[in-house]
């Protein structure tokens, strides 16, 4: 799932732009943006701001929303906020190359897709790092979702297919690479890929995939009690098919928690790798340990339990 | 949670109705339904139609809804469908002394509540037991939704809060009589009754709970990975506030899967054992022993194992 | 489950003796129960000494086993570590009107019996309180276990039933206040106490329980894949049997993980609720209070999640 | 995993033989191996007995125990039980090269291995395709345990690291090549192939894994409450190192629920893939259809649910 890239020492001879997203609804996040501005200026690197936020900062910078920024020269997007924020952006790209992410986030969230985590690391020597070029870029797999002839966004962690009345069992047949898999009675099913594994999928008893894997797991969401169903995991290759069978409850398809979309009895929704991958700017080439590191940070926290004896 | 009425055997100087409800999109309920009308009109029963199944059948018999039919003298209401069924006819009799239900299952279905199968039992032998009173009534708790001032209809199953858009996390504080309890990071959360661990609790991890104990069980759906909040089981006295405190986000209130209410941040909604009870007919007096049996039929089911020896 | 005792205010003639008893495995639990009686020594309470500590301590202090030691005028035995502490003094104390146990707690375990954490509490002004007879004594029910004439000792917690076997599956009949409940495929059953709710039941999938109820909980351990048994909920009162039904294959009973008996198949064991209840001391008359309080410090706890919105 | 042999249609100039492996304590096995020896003879299939089971059958028929089987020019072995026969066949042949299993499921086994369940099978077709040599080979990876100089058997299925202890908490350190994943508090750890994904994994909680995908994946036993460990997946080149490190609790290792050994406080022990495959005699080239199916029957299985309306 991950390509480390060349080093882009000295080879850069055009001098790339880079773009900048945030959140709104955070002061903290804003008043972050406001000292990347700052310091990206008085380094006199080129930047570009997403539309929504370019009123709140100086009017002169240019100003663009990200599906224009995309066909600029740009070395990255800064993505200013928690995993939310990242998926915003993603979703807001254009599907084909979309300018690589890099994700600062506030240090007061969970995230998972960022690069930077501002309760750990040094803004000023993480934004230099940018401007010289001294990072790398991981590549990661998408989901892409048709329904008929029409094909949802891509999906950088999963697709989660809901049923439009809580409380009410969906009941959907699951058939991977043409072989039935099951009738699965579920107030939800997840689609994830392997980034997703540590976000939604986890909450609904997925397991975790290391990064270094290419797969696609499918999680139910509280299964009817009856019924024996287990996250199963499948190729990165496979067609995922899915089939609203119950009459008169309709379903939302919901793409990394962004967009909605509802679809109908008797509806086939098919899932596969899509065609364009996600790219992360990330400061160390070691992806695998990176995530190791985050997994102990954010997810396996707990007590600090003693190393006590057994013997009472 | 149960009582077991005197037979009443003998002592019926007059001879009270029978109310009959069904559910409409289902052939076979229908059906059914019509011959239990032909059987009580031969036995001179005095017979009254919910008024939404009454245009179907014989047009002179008496018509009511649910709630005028309450304040006839009833001996009981006879429920032909499954679970969801009972759960609107409960829904729609007056809160205070409703009617006692029988429910009749079509055979078809993986219902809790009903008290005759059609696939174990003879539909005749079972009307003739409601005729010659013949029968138990098993009294059961309910669930009361304060909010502010206003009350929400009881639950008999369970009230399900849950985040009004999907994938977006709910945080709730739950408090137990007075107690915190957690600041839970949820899906959604399930307050059920005893007879609700039969139902949507157990596809969301509750534990089941035997119908001879008054209790209240809280279950967190799709707890966010990181936190280790699990099922609680508090008394039946027990008062329960839960506080939405997620800005932004709404929540809607489902009670018995029926009926939406919508809630918003900063409301406190106050869950507590109701002051009216639901009753059901029985045919036997050993209700813990049918619970037992229909765990048997409906729930632990699974493949046949084999009882061999762990030699090899 | 509990029962506030009167506080003994003023009403004590006689001096009622302290005993004291620690695990021995651990430097700081012997430093600890060092000052205890140094401290007792000053104020001229009457100690003393479990017999496998004294040689550490004073000699001229009177010295017995915990059996010996109930038989004495004793207002509670002091036990200095963890729950497995309070569980080997519980286990060696008479089954009959055992003298009450004041647990301390090191601070560095995650103990739910215990009474004092000395991460939050003054060593002093506690065993100030319990001089002084400013104290609560909270009962709580245990679990008897019968193997036909023969009696295993009482539960706290609970009682486990494990394949003799790792990786082999037991086979074990489950019947409650005679009514078969289900064949269960598992690697171990757990049948559990009030108390026990938050020791390994809760590792092992049960719910919690609020304190105020008196409970019997039965949890499947690893039930295999393909059978449905749930952890279930019975009274108190119920009398729970469990019969071994694979051939050749035996099964270990630990209470409270302290004892090991073994059982062979066609083996009947029956649980029920012992006669002879136990005391803990409290310092404070709010026992539900205080077990949420342990809940939110020792079970609950997790990534310390924003509470941010959800508009990104 | 699998590779497609290629079809052995007429290139066989020499006959091969073909070996024979049976349970011995249940009589239906033992009724289905001498039939199939009466079959084969009729046949004029060269057949070896394995020793354990000679004495039992035709007395003229060449015996041998599985490791010098293998030595010999072999087509195949069958294995006549369920699945714990075909553990026990693998475990008792050689690592390097051995022969591929053919497991024959007497139909009231739940065997996952096996490839012919005479439920639903014609023992005299399936035996004919073998002779005829209609049949493909599907490989599959073992993995290897290694401790210090030693090593274990290979793994099937799974190891599984247990504490020797009942109700005894492990703690172990786990490391990923070389990265740390976390320190676990858990009964056990199942550190399972993709083969294994349908068997001790998934009762405590394991993904399902397609077949066509090489994975290992690490599962907790019912790990410590307050930990939020999970399973994870990893690729099938890792390298796990999983080191005791509770003082005076020592483990047992089962390799495929056969053998046991015990490892002792700071032992490390390291799991990799290992360097010979097993393989399994198929009839159908479609191993991931037939994985599919297999699943339907014998894992997620349930009530048969009707598939109605939610309108009530």
């Amino acid at each position: 799932m991950m390509k480390n890239h060349p080093l882009h020492h000295g080879e850069c001879i055009e001098v790339k732009q880079i773009g900048l997203a945030c959140r709104l609804d955070k002061e903290n996040a804003l008043e972050l943006t406001g000292k990347i501005i700052e310091y990206f200026m008085k380094k006199d690197v080129k930047l570009v701001l997403e539309n929504r936020i370019a009123q709140r900062f100086q009017r002169f910078l240019p100003k663009k929303d990200l599906r224009q920024m995309n066909k600029l020269q740009m070395k990255a997007i800064i993505s200013v906020g928690g995993d939310g924020t990242i998926l915003r952006v993603a979703q807001n790209l254009p599907r084909k190359n979309p300018v690589p992410v890099f994700g600062i986030n506030l240090g007061d969230s969970v995230g998972f897709l960022d690069e930077c985590d501002l309760d750990s690391d040094n803004l000023y020597d993480v934004l230099d790092k940018l401007i010289n070029n001294e990072y790398y870029t991981e590549r990661t797999m998408r989901l892409a979702t048709y329904h008929r002839q029409s094909r949802f966004p891509d999906a950088l962690n999963e697709i989660y297919i809901v049923s439009a009345k809580p409380s009410k069992v969906l009941h959907v047949n699951i058939t991977i690479d043409g072989e039935f898999f099951t009738l699965a009675h579920v107030d939800g099913l997840i689609i994830s890929t392997t980034v997703g594994s540590t976000a939604y999928s986890l909450s609904a008893g997925g397991a975790l995939l290391d990064p270094r894997l290419q797969l696609i797991q499918i999680v139910p969401v509280n299964p009817f009690a009856r019924t024996s169903i287990r996250p199963i995991i499948v190729p990165a290759t496979s067609q995922i098919e899915i089939e609203l069978i119950r009459p008169k409850l309709n379903a939302l398809i919901v793409i990394d928690g962004q967009h909605d979309y509802r679809i109908y009895p008797k509806n086939i929704i098919r899932i596969q790798k899509s065609d364009s991958d996600f790219e992360f700017i990330r400061l160390s080439p070691n992806f695998h340990g990176n995530f190791y590191n985050k997994l102990q940070k954010k997810i396996l926290v707990g007590l600090n339990l003693p190393e006590d004896s057994p013997e009472e």
